[in-house]
């Protein structure tokens, strides 16, 4: 499949963080031409690009794709008691066809707001991975493991059952497979040492909550004698290939840990003050000791939305307002952290992030030709406090268009929205 | 005009808060008929209410409509290097003919989002005034008073300029002066006693930047002895047709003094997190004190855009985080800031802010058929947590469609959006 977009402005995210007015050719997954002159070729697909901002499609570093359904279920409640009244109820219900349909009007919202890649944490990833696959986003599957079991699986099933899905999923095109034990609290040792050993053994990332509350620390601290980070440093999961989402009340020690160990930091500031966790991630800190920091939504029932541009918008404010410091974390800044800090965040910033000759060509395209978006004094400012993801109006993923001027590709739009509203009235009821 | 809209659902925001589904007959800028059982009339306009959500438009409390202009022009700056270096020096260049250009860019944002009622606070408000009215937004016009005069007026000019501004616009019938000493570290006693006098002698409004920074309060305690509520009260200005913008530095004190006086609070939560003022305005308190709160944006230049959907999730949030309690602000209270709160900081709850027999017609229409408005379990949370100011679709003032249906009918979009470009450009380069 191939691709031109003609005559627009691109914002390439590359190291020099160009912007440029040119063409894009895409041929066959990856951007094979930037050129400031017409490029002339024949193309399965032409796009028109005045008036248009070109980025790399955002990384999403934090979801659980199918609570999709459960938006606005539970608003305005303390942690447990939404857990206990509400989310865990619906999820004990959750079967393969909600999984389905919660998975699609996920990737719609991402699709259409400009989330090109995601990372997953959640049961049914089975169903999560062959729906993605279908729609053609690229997706970083997280097998979640709970030491009480989970929603989909017995306690001893679990890790027979994990290792089996990375076995499957492992080497796909767009998918990876992500080992996801749910947080320290949740798993004890063992959990611990199995998931480092699965992900050794077939080389793949994992993914684990940590430090969200206060109250997790000190749980973690009695139990253990170890605070989070302390517990995953001591079974070797402080590792390259770990991604540590929240990081809430970390300290500075801890902060050198993580730098020391490589791991990586999921920011998901829109959950973190909706649930009201109390913790700031110490952003600033991070990028200081050159931790690699991504954003995250988190799932749609603690957001309310997967729209990464609202995500840009809280983490660039919160920072400045709890700081007193309106300097801090810049515009660009946060547009890193949205695309090739998510990149790296994955360890596929070779590949993805930025839009440059030779990546695969993960690319989006905003309408800049909005009262919200007019003047355009600075783009990359535009994108963190102007933009909304309803701006984005082609989405194109591994060269394939998936939204191309609004109208989506690989889903049914009036359909899914559809089956979507009475599956979640039936989990609800 | 009269208008008919069809089968929709309602969020009144009545006494009783309730949502129906039914049907809406509006006549000469008012709500004639609520009624669940179709109205066989005919109307100028019928509107397809299908998946569409009602409610009452929103009033935005403060803003500063020309600086629409100067979106993303000066971003992660220090407040005194940001105005010195980047404000100022532009605001010095405006003329009628780029406040014009601002004004409209404005309103096209605001009737896009939802916003049918603002209070304004600048220089060159006669042309704010003209076009507001041209346009058909309900305005309310602050007459901005700094004691060393405006990019407009020399000082020993402002009160006599003001209050024949003050006669002009009286009796408009969508349109209201207001008159709006700029701050107390800007306005001297006799400028505050003299804009008392005008508003007393005419019936209208107080508008004034109170404790929006630490800084701003120990200077006024130092020149004058008092902190800013102190000195407002002292002149007789913390009266009831006051409405303060901001109050992130206020005392326990002075929330009872706030409610003593009748006071309103205009809260400007995405602004004052922007420019990292430090304060947090004191909602639940002032909530509990039975102060009367409103929302506003702040101008587009501290925002960076006019969408109150935008402001009110911050609100929501950014109280929630600082608190450590996601109970606190919850989504229906959000609402109510945006609509009949404001309504009520602007003295006109008899007339707008909710949607009832018998009321003024300022009402919006939200396309409810979005992936990220889907499923819906609670309109109310979606307003707050999940809708953008993009999800408007219809946006009618006092009885008149001013965006029906995604065109707008009072404003010119492409060529404006071309002109703004142009303007911003000039004043800036």
């Amino acid at each position: 499949m191939s691709v031109l977009i003609k005559d627009c402005t691109i914002l390439t995210q590359n190291e020099r963080r160009q912007q440029l007015h040119g063409n894009i050719y895409v041929e066959d997954k990856e951007v094979v031409q930037i050129s400031k002159k017409p490029i002339p070729i024949e193309t399965d697909y032409k796009i028109d690009g005045r008036k248009k901002l070109v980025l790399p499609g955002l990384i999403n570093t934090h979801t659980h794709i199918p609570m999709t359904l459960l938006r606005g279920y539970g608003d305005d409640m303390v942690l447990q008691k939404w857990l206990e009244e509400k989310i865990w109820p619906v999820e004990s219900k959750l079967n393969n066809e909600s999984v389905e349909i919660g998975t699609k009007l996920g990737l719609l919202e991402m699709i259409a707001s400009g989330t090109t890649s995601f990372l997953d944490m959640y049961f049914f990833e089975e169903i999560i991975g062959k729906i993605t696959e279908k729609i053609g986003t690229r997706g970083f599957l997280g097998f979640a493991l709970i030491d009480s079991g989970t929603p989909e699986y017995s306690a001893e099933d679990l890790l027979p059952k994990c290792e089996q899905f990375v076995r499957r999923w492992k080497n796909k095109d767009l998918l990876q497979p992500v080992i996801a034990p749910h947080a320290i609290y949740t798993c004890g040792p063992e959990t611990l040492q199995k998931s480092l050993e699965i992900a050794n053994k077939h080389d793949i990332h994992l993914h684990i909550h940590c430090s969200e509350t206060r109250e997790e620390v000190y749980d973690v601290q009695n139990r253990y004698g170890l605070r989070p980070i302390g517990q995953l440093k001591k079974y070797g999961l402080l590792c390259k290939k770990m991604v540590l989402v929240h990081c809430g009340w970390i300290t500075k020690n801890e902060i050198l840990d993580i730098k020391k160990g490589g791991s990586k930091v999921s920011h998901n500031p829109v959950s973190n003050m909706k649930i009201a966790t109390g913790g700031y991630a110490p952003i600033p800190e991070l990028i200081e000791a050159n931790v690699t920091v991504g954003l995250g939504t988190d799932g749609a029932a603690s957001n309310n939305t997967l729209d990464m541009f609202d995500t840009m918008k809280f983490c660039a404010l919160v920072h400045k307002q709890h700081r007193w410091d309106p300097i801090v974390l810049p515009a660009q800044t946060v547009v890193d952290f949205a695309t090739i800090g998510g990149a790296k965040c994955l360890g596929v910033e070779k590949e993805i992030g930025s839009i440059e000759e030779g990546k695969k060509a993960d690319i989006i395209m905003l309408d800049l030709k909005k009262p919200h978006l007019t003047p355009q004094h600075d783009l990359v400012s535009h994108l963190v406090y102007s933009a909304r993801g309803s701006d984005v109006v082609t989405t194109i993923v591994s060269g394939k268009p998936l939204m191309l001027e609004g109208e989506f590709l690989t889903l049914n739009y009036d359909e899914l929205l559809e089956n979507a509203e009475k599956c979640a009235k039936e989990l609800t009821s």
